[in-house]
């Protein structure tokens, strides 16, 4: 296989960052109530069968949408350009592709948004147009370059961070997010017969922001997880003693990943979802000539950066379960 | 003068630990806002005009109770035993000193409990018997070996850790304390006069409970602090960030003391009291012959351990205030 | 069984603190390296085959002795009483026991010692006498109210916390500390049989100071390992980054104990021995009518605090190896 | 005066990340023994009279070159551009405004540069080849991903995270970087005047990667700070703590600044030059609408972000001393 690059094509700056995403989920009060009161996360409106939450750092109107729905599932997950033209342009390239579905009115927080397919499946919007979140007096921050007040509330997780996709062909996506999105590719899993296990892409200076991993039972478009932050290692050690307390269930972690370095942890909430609080510490990509950093498999099969083995259930649970 | 000693007199081990305190305060349902819901205290129950709290790590009833009153002012603070027969111990040396007032019949949370004096005219209970704090449903920790569970509200802090006497005459006030109820002397502020400024003190193995400054005012009996604890230096400083958010004054710091090392963060609760919330470290004074540190006038005046002078209503603001 | 209890016959005070440890080592050079460079204690001392070190917060000359040998074992370890004459009462009870060795005439740091045997065969000694740590120019701290300079080198660890002995029989290595020495069981694991599994125990306010656990290879007298403790839980992470930087082998965690709370990392020293980097936190025992914390086999079968399982070296690997 | 706006002209992505600065200095060994004895960077390499140094993350060659002189300045400071193209359209901006210096053929790890000066007389360069960091075996470190080894000595200083010019106009030189290198303005102060007393820029996530303040003696061109940034803000509580124990001055903190919430402690290098060990916290601006925040001149009476009053010598001392 060709040394993976940092970008494919010409670089280019189009995106912004990750802004929200939405989850099914099927037991909607539970879910708002393991956001609100365990995460920490800020209620920002109700519509119909629909909860909008945001991290008190989160400038938008919101980063995470739930619905009510039989099944656990994440519906779409969306982008915002740097600019309008910034979306036609992207827009036009993707209807070029055939995995271009066309264009909704938005939503409550946003206006118009492209939405279009990863290979495997997965639904992203693109949009421009976003409501910056307006405090209430009961969230109206101390420091006005501050979003909204520091809750003081569970786990207090201060914003969206990223999601992980679960794929059947990692290649593929990653291919489609570098190509038609302008990703650029941080890190990667290749084994040794060329297989792409999991690939970390990132559109800003974040290490990442969409993660795809693969999904070993084979299934299409499912969903690994979604990433909210904290400031501290500390922090994520705290959400662990919290989540205990609350009677979350533990999958993972507190541990550190080799990939990346972040320090996480991984819970399921209600409605199945699994969830990762972490902590990214002070991790950028600045360089703008990074090579990506490739993972062989002799090296994956030393687990996490302290040691700890990857649990089982990462390469085969994910929403909708199978 | 003669050099501070640990002990006056022989070693005796008859004190356990400070367990309460009374604060009286004007404006009783803020006061119970501010230690419910900004530092993340327990209500544990409530008797007349009375309210009573802990931290989620103090293993008896209350170790606050706070008063409805027409001032602030602390009413009396308590310490705990190690057995009945040191309490009789104790209180029969104290009636032979005059500064004995007799004994109550108790109170929610405790048995009976003798009153004394300092010199200073503030009110010591002495006690044994406490009701150990059951928890509720809401608050049953996950770990056994827990008193209660961990808040996620707020501050957060785990217990009582000291107080902190505002005395006319801080030599007798320490001398009191170690002569007639065995308190070790572990640091003092001795000034070039030969004046004592501050005294710091405990029974157990904490680097101290029980402070004791000197009040410019050349009022007799107030009370300088309440002091709960982190159990981080970052926690200290979130704790700021909180207080910011909610409102509440902050009169010095986060910053670190030079005298014992806490990291400290002194506000003001709405009935008027200074509170700190502190972080001791992992500070532990095991030796059986530590010398008293004494610090003379010329090293104060270089102020906290990382150069920050002591702000002058340090010297002269307690409550009741004057 | 009879519900284990906190004293065995009348409480006392005879004993402050674990004082200090001597370890052999197959490779004393190596071993030197990995305390003073990885753990960052400070080297106070060497005469003939043994080196001298502490933390940078340990009060007395050292509290870690190294020695060469021909392989890895705990030599012995050492508590320090509160006083001349409680060293005397403790001797003259050893006496009576069958378990007395005798007198040494001390050693490099510290007076005259009185050895004895647990009944799995661990030395044991008491000492009054000790050399407080006379800084030089080198490890002078800028606050007189603290043993020595920060090192600001690897992983900076503080103090000596607790040792935990391996042994063929817990409950009466248990007993034998509780009734002979005046220590208290703060925690203990007790399975459907009866059988004692774990014993926690201290003599001053630190929730513990021994740990005795099960040797399932059925040896006698082995260790299990030391504990050296930071400030934070943090600090723990970071003394799993640096471990792994320097290539040392990582058993166990970064995780925390259900029992006592304590985060922890397991490492290997190069010659052998299990070392603890911990955080007790401020978690302390306080309370003089502490009743055991009794964890049942359905309990620990419940892993660590946050689900870790107990890793199955921790039940067979001690020193010396067997 | 007209609102503030994030771009002057159109967005642009030319330029990636500050690289690095280099600092005169009258006392080079005491110099380079502060900033890798205290502060834990990597010196990696020396020519001539220079030192060449680096943060454990930093991925280039150096950020801090150190160079031996009869007093402190700051000779100038370094941009990497994303390309050799961006470089080039730079160059032909700025040398039609008269502020361009000319070209250099590098240096010691980065190749030909292009000098300007800010209107002030500050000399920054624009570069696109740089030479990555070639860890030794001593600084190669365990994971793949990391720039060398995490020290475990000192502070442990992370990277580069931005510099602070002193200006004796602060808008000219806030409105060169906008229009003619394409910064985008974060947050500013604006008095009741209309007069700019700071100004934070970056061309990245980063919430700043300059700040220029005003010099209140009136001189032109002079340096304020560099600041090398820890991942937690207990580090630069440790920090201060280091400096206590190494004898470093502290002019400053720690304490957080209300403009870009940084915890900052400062403290001044032998050689004169103010540092700051700094955290900014998972502090990112990722808006590509961010509205600049302005401080009034009421809002910065209040002193920073937790009421500390801003001290003095942040007005009046800069490097060359006047």
């Amino acid at each position: 296989m060709a040394e993976p690059t940092l970008w494919i094509g010409e670089p280019s700056f189009d995106l912004a960052h990750i802004t929200h995403l939405e989850l099914l989920t099927p037991c909607l009060e539970e879910s708002v109530r393991f956001f609100r009161d365990v995460l920490g996360m800020v209620e920002s409106g109700r519509r119909g069968d629909s909860v909008y939450l945001r991290g008190w750092d989160d400038y938008v109107h919101h980063t995470l949408k739930l619905t009510a729905a039989s099944r656990a599932a994440m519906e779409h997950f969306a982008y915002r350009t740097v600019s309008p033209e910034a979306l036609q342009r992207r827009v036009a390239m993707l209807e070029r592709t055939g995995l271009g579905i066309g264009w909704t009115d938005g939503d409550e927080g946003h206006g118009p948004a492209y939405r279009c397919r990863t290979p495997d499946g997965h639904i992203l919007e693109l949009l421009y147009e976003v409501e910056w979140y307006q405090p209430t007096p009961e969230t109206r921050p101390a420091l006005k370059n501050q979003a909204s007040r520091f809750p003081a509330r569970g786990c207090n997780v201060r914003r969206l961070d990223h999601i992980n996709l679960f794929a059947s062909d990692v290649r593929s996506c990653r291919q489609f997010l570098q190509e038609r999105l302008g990703f650029r590719l941080t890190e990667i899993i290749v084994f040794d017969d060329g297989s792409e296990k999991g690939a970390w892409l990132t559109v800003n200076n974040k290490g990442y922001e969409v993660a795809i991993t693969e999904d070993q039972t084979g299934s299409r478009g499912r969903f690994h997880h979604v990433c909210y932050v904290v400031d501290t290692r500390e922090e994520v050690l705290r959400a662990a003693d919290i989540c205990l307390e609350f009677g979350v269930p533990i999958e993972y972690g507190p541990h550190k990943h080799a990939v990346q370095q972040t320090v996480f942890l991984y819970v399921r909430e209600p409605g199945g979802h699994r969830v990762e609080i972490g902590c990214p510490g002070a991790r950028l990509v600045l360089a703008p000539d990074w090579k990506p950093i490739v993972w062989s498999q002799a090296e994956r099969q030393r687990g996490q950066a302290w040691g700890l083995p990857t649990v089982a259930t990462f390469h085969t649970y994910g929403t909708p379960p199978v």
